[in-house]
């Protein structure tokens, strides 16, 4: 949702397909906002958006402290779309089709466009050459946005990456954590909650296993193509899916993200009730799964057919350097019980993208791993300690990205205190001859 | 010269083509020496070179002073083939037949070579999992050293980086610094030595506009072909080269580097009389570059035709990342005035490799920018400043790489200090918890 004040100017700039060698001579055009509103051209700083997973014009919606701050610091705000994402595909609409296209997607690649968009801002806004410039991102792209940090410290003066579960993606972070997390925080809105969830994959197996079972389950999700045996799995996915982004997503006030999502999206109140029946249990989960997937009321079926949106770009992602391991076995989590295994995920990226995942490809300095964000079941994958001028900052009652968004006053207290840390940070970054803060 | 201690195993690594895309899959075998013979397997640290523009048996006969410490240090050796030199050529024998294969020759994808070696050796090499890496380079394989602890700080300990001239690559120093930095070294040894150069040029010039003076140019030069006005920038070209290497290796004692070199190649010693006539200075001329290519005397003639033995590797990498501009004045320096032509430059990279120069690219982050080893045409691109942690010695009487060779009684005492102070620093770096030489 576009506010009044957020009057951007899209922008392209001409990047390289390939930074890191001679024998790729294409180019294409990134796409990039540019905010200037509240600038001081004589040495107000550069706030970079590092692009994420999604179209960048929906990321900057999502960016509203940037605004905020924007003000006090005088800061111009540039949101960069990331490469392969939104409008910024290295060969439109051909970008997927074959490996030697889409291999281009790599987070070194996409790095370094950052790195040569801040150059050529720097070099061409007038007054830009003196601006410090500090990354801004969320989730992955808070992984981005720290990195650019490591690589290029010379163009970055500090970043400010919010739930950046970089430790979940190099192998640091055991396979249960995510789904535990998840488990977690329905568990503390209520145990029985949890304990319905987990009881109800049996009850599916076993209503699947009949021909009326099956009609049932159709006709209890509302899914518009009948459910087989083949296709149960993409209804445990939805499901799953569902709860996930809900836990997540748990923000205090109504949001526009992929789709509605009403404040506080509790599954929960339809699964507080030990004693349902299987059948009743199964329309609670739909209703449950409803909040996120028809917060309209408009759907008038789901298409459960294992194409939930996510992103080809993202697939080949998690195909190659952003490998997740994720596995559940239904008595520490709630969810069907599943191992991870690293030979069946390897042969579907093969078949899919033709490429062997390769997590250990080099990306920047690894940092020792902690946990952060209490309230976001990213948290176990986020990184709290670095070199001496790191400051983490563990928010106790937040959701996802939370603290990215504009404050309202619906906000945690916990939120708005971290915010006020984090502003903190930044003065003393950019203002290093008042370092009299400690 | 290999020498009785220099026993090291020759070894090879899988590496991947492109680190930095998944569009291209192939593979090749980077050579490495490696000598273990002094390690302590149990913490012992690696010293680790990183190749340059050459076939790195050459290159590790250079680096005597690894040898020299391994002992003290009790550090496993490690030289690393730089790619599209020697035995590590990723297309073999059509590694440079088209763009595509030849692309992949750049400095970001050399340094992602060296530091998955490092992972491989630490991972394999029983007890090398615990050793600190400190990398170990001269000229450009120095300025590859330091790039290594910038980018991968987290696997490098520290840079001993000799003579690295970053600053003549990254366009901060003046094109006429190196042509000026090398008259200086002729005219400290005679003021008339280096007007004897610089007069030279115009009678050669107007020896070329006759065919009797060409006949006396091609006797006087023993050239194998008859000289040309056309071939005459060879010539111009073999003597530059000529001088520029005798200044660089002015070294205390006989070396093979590429051929024999006598201890002090004092080109000088023929050139000082500035009352000798034209004919007698050609002559003259030929003497002095004698010293360098026909050490051994056994030389019939000379192959005077623009090809003097530079690696196409190296042409490639000048006409990509490593431009170096250089221009003469004849005033100031003792060369035939030549302006720098970007546009001449980036014409003939065109034609011989299809690529457009681009000393842009991004490599590590530039430092600032001093001059180091005082007897060296390369001080002025060396870097004295950098990070708390960076020690910066200047060499007074040193001529190239003179630091990285076995410890010789015939060197200068200032190198002999040098190598004194450089290897307190390591021991340092080593040893952090012995810290009190501060």
């Amino acid at each position: 949702m576009a506010t009044a004040e957020q009057k951007y100017r899209v922008a392209y700039f001409k990047q390289k397909v390939d930074h890191f060698s001679f024998s790729n001579r294409d180019s294409f055009r990134q796409r990039y906002l540019i905010y200037e509103d509240h600038w001081n051209k004589n040495g107000g700083p550069i706030f970079f958006c590092t692009g994420s997973e999604m179209n960048v014009e929906v990321l900057a919606n999502q960016m509203g402290i940037m605004y905020d701050w924007a003000v006090d610091f005088k800061a111009m705000l540039v949101f960069a779309e990331h490469r392969y994402y939104g409008d910024s595909l290295p060969y439109r609409e051909r970008s997927f089709s074959s490996r030697e296209r889409r291999g281009y997607l790599t987070t070194e690649q996409a790095l370094a466009d950052f790195a040569y968009l801040i150059q050529h801002i720097k070099k061409h806004a007038p007054g830009a050459d003196k601006s410090m410039v500090v990354t801004f991102g969320g989730g992955y792209g808070g992984m981005l946005a720290a990195w650019m940090r490591v690589r290029y410290p010379h163009l970055v003066k500090g970043a400010y990456a919010s739930s950046a579960p970089i430790a979940y993606y190099s192998g640091e972070v055991a396979c249960d954590k995510f789904p535990r997390a998840i488990t977690d925080s329905y568990k503390s809105q209520s145990q029985n909650c949890a304990a319905s969830i987990r009881r109800s994959w049996a009850i599916m197996d076993k209503m699947a296993a009949t021909d009326d079972g099956l009609k049932f389950l159709t006709e209890a999700f509302h899914s518009c193509q009948r459910l087989t045996t083949d296709s149960l799995p993409h209804l445990y996915q939805w499901l799953k899916e569902a709860y996930q982004t809900m836990a997540m997503l748990d923000y205090p006030y109504d949001t526009e993200l992929f789709g509605k999502l009403p404040a506080h999206p509790e599954a929960c109140r339809f699964l507080w009730n030990p004693l349902q029946t299987g059948e009743d249990l199964v329309r609670s989960l739909h209703k449950a799964a409803s909040i996120l997937y028809n917060s309209s009321g408009n759907a008038a079926c789901y298409s459960i057919d294992g194409n939930i949106g996510v992103h080809a770009g993202w697939l080949f992602q998690t195909c190659t350097e952003l490998v997740m391991p994720e596995c559940t076995n239904g008595a520490e989590d709630m969810f069907k019980p599943k191992k991870w295994d690293v030979r069946k995920h390897a042969k579907r990226c093969q078949q899919r993208f033709g490429v062997t995942p390769d997590p250990g490809r080099l990306k920047p300095v690894p940092l020792k791993t902690r946990r952060n964000n209490l309230r976001d079941p990213w948290y176990y994958g986020g990184v709290l300690s670095g070199p001496e001028s790191t400051t983490s900052i563990v928010v106790r009652n937040a959701a996802h990205l939370l603290d990215l968004r504009k404050p309202n006053d619906l906000d945690p207290v916990s939120v708005a205190w971290a915010r006020t840390r984090a502003k903190g940070t930044l003065w003393r970054w950019l203002t290093p001859k008042l370092n009299f803060f400690g």
